[in-house]
């Protein structure tokens, strides 16, 4: 991160050096600013993008466009596996993905996030995400997310969802095989894990790298989706699938009929695995260097 | 636009106030500024997108993502025609979808650039873009596309390509009825129109606009498309396609076979018209305030 980052006169910005790209948002006014055990949590309000929340300086997200990155995390996932009862998310604080889950006919919903105080924020300036918290099929838990995996039964979850932070620093070790064999194990065979896997612009070889990951842990399909996302680095951005099952057939005649969505449906299910040819490459050179 | 646009220190920086968003690319200097008889046009070395070009301050592509916008410009309305041989593009100064054009055994594409100076200035810097300009099957005009094509004889283009700027000032005309109806008839019954229709996210009105006005000159098939565009505003990009024949076919088996592309492919074709949900409402109101 450049020094430009952070907030001036009526502006958000995020500028990272590396990759020579800065995002400004438009506030009205900070509402929140507070150093939590684990990071600087901020809120503020823009002006044509709702609330905005941010940690240590990074967008996490807007009002306007977090519902395409939430839909497009839970659902696909949820949608390909044939009866999604028990799900784990790791991360996840702002309780959008928890949210999103929770519209499924599961049976419980597990959500383990490190920093109480970003949901604690996100009820206070995020509500329409928080609506389901209180769900009796809910339940939040305030822990290290490795470490629950890690000790969780095997096939004891259909699907783990990892909303994490970019790979630095706390969060490195969720894009790493270690973590990847344990969800294999808590996930049996049928299981399907979901993890945020950047910007297919900025990010090919940590997608790459995931792949290279997620095979070494054992699971044999592995397929990226991707999707606009306005306001983080490069507007475009990426989740990686991976399971001991199939992963291409969806429950598409299911879609739509229970709950409304603003971004996905069943057309956007099967568009969002046709990888651009840049893409298709990065992996296949991945695919090669493994064989 | 708001004061902050514009080049300080080794950043360039487009913000719109109106949108409240605003894109920072890092810059190593300035290569060129001139005002010509139309615009200002300046190119930026990036330290991470390579070249870039703006026409009074509004990004209008980078050497990184470019590939992105001209290829998705191009190729699915050429692989929907069943045999284009006439190509019109109106706009398009950089020459990137010409080239890609000319990539299809096309007999003839006539480019009509309003601003002489967009041309020679990306000759000059994106010299990518331009390598097939003497192309023997490419004749570019700087004139007015609108009264070129109000002057073109009727059915005597297959594919029309409106590769313009944003609907103010001189390009808001590229936006409405009138002109679509003059594409209508030099496309005669076979052909198709395919215009840059903004970002969905922001400028979901003017795309309803843009069906309505289509409907307007009297195609009865309309589709927009929408693909990633980095550096534009939101990063989410789209294409509004038009014709009197049937937009949902195209030529498949022909994808990949001629010639490489590093965005579109096959899938990417077919995904590309899976529109969001919200997208489907706001053009589903477009079509009942008609009926």
């Amino acid at each position: 991160m450049g020094s430009l980052t952070g907030s001036t006169l009526d502006r958000f910005t995020e500028y990272s050096a590396h990759e020579g790209l800065g995002l400004i948002l438009a506030t009205k006014r900070k509402l929140h600013e507070e150093k939590s055990e684990y990071q600087t949590i901020e809120v503020y309000e823009t002006t044509k993008f709702g609330n905005l929340l941010t940690l240590d300086g990074l967008v996490m997200l807007t009002g306007r466009d977090n519902f395409i990155y939430h839909e497009m995390m839970v659902h696909p996932a949820l949608f390909t596996h044939p009866d999604p009862k028990r799900i784990l998310i790791i991360g996840g604080g702002d309780c959008g993905c928890l949210q999103e889950a929770l519209k499924h006919p599961v049976e419980r919903v597990d959500m383990v996030e490190l920093d109480e105080r970003v949901t604690r924020v996100s009820e206070q300036y995020f509500p329409e995400l928080c609506a389901s918290n209180n769900d009796a099929r809910a339940s939040i838990y305030f822990l290290d997310g490795i470490k629950w995996v890690e000790d969780a039964s095997e096939g004891s979850y259909d699907v783990i969802i990892v909303d994490s932070t970019d790979p630095i620093g706390q969060a490195a070790r969720l894009f790493q095989a270690p973590f990847y064999t344990d969800c294999r194990r808590a996930l049996g065979d049928q299981g399907i894990l979901v993890v945020q896997s950047e910007s297919p612009l900025l990010n090919r070889e940590l997608i790459k790298s995931i792949h290279s990951e997620m095979d070494s842990a054992g699971f044999p399909e592995i397929a990226t989706i991707h999707y606009p996302q306005c306001t983080y680095p490069s507007g475009w951005w990426s989740s990686t699938l991976a399971s001991a099952a199939m992963l291409g057939e969806f429950r598409s005649q299911e879609i739509g009929k229970h709950f409304a969505t603003r971004y996905y449906n069943k057309d956007i299910h099967a568009a969002a695995f046709a990888l651009p040819g840049f893409l298709q490459e990065t992996l296949a050179r991945s695919l090669k260097t493994r064989d």
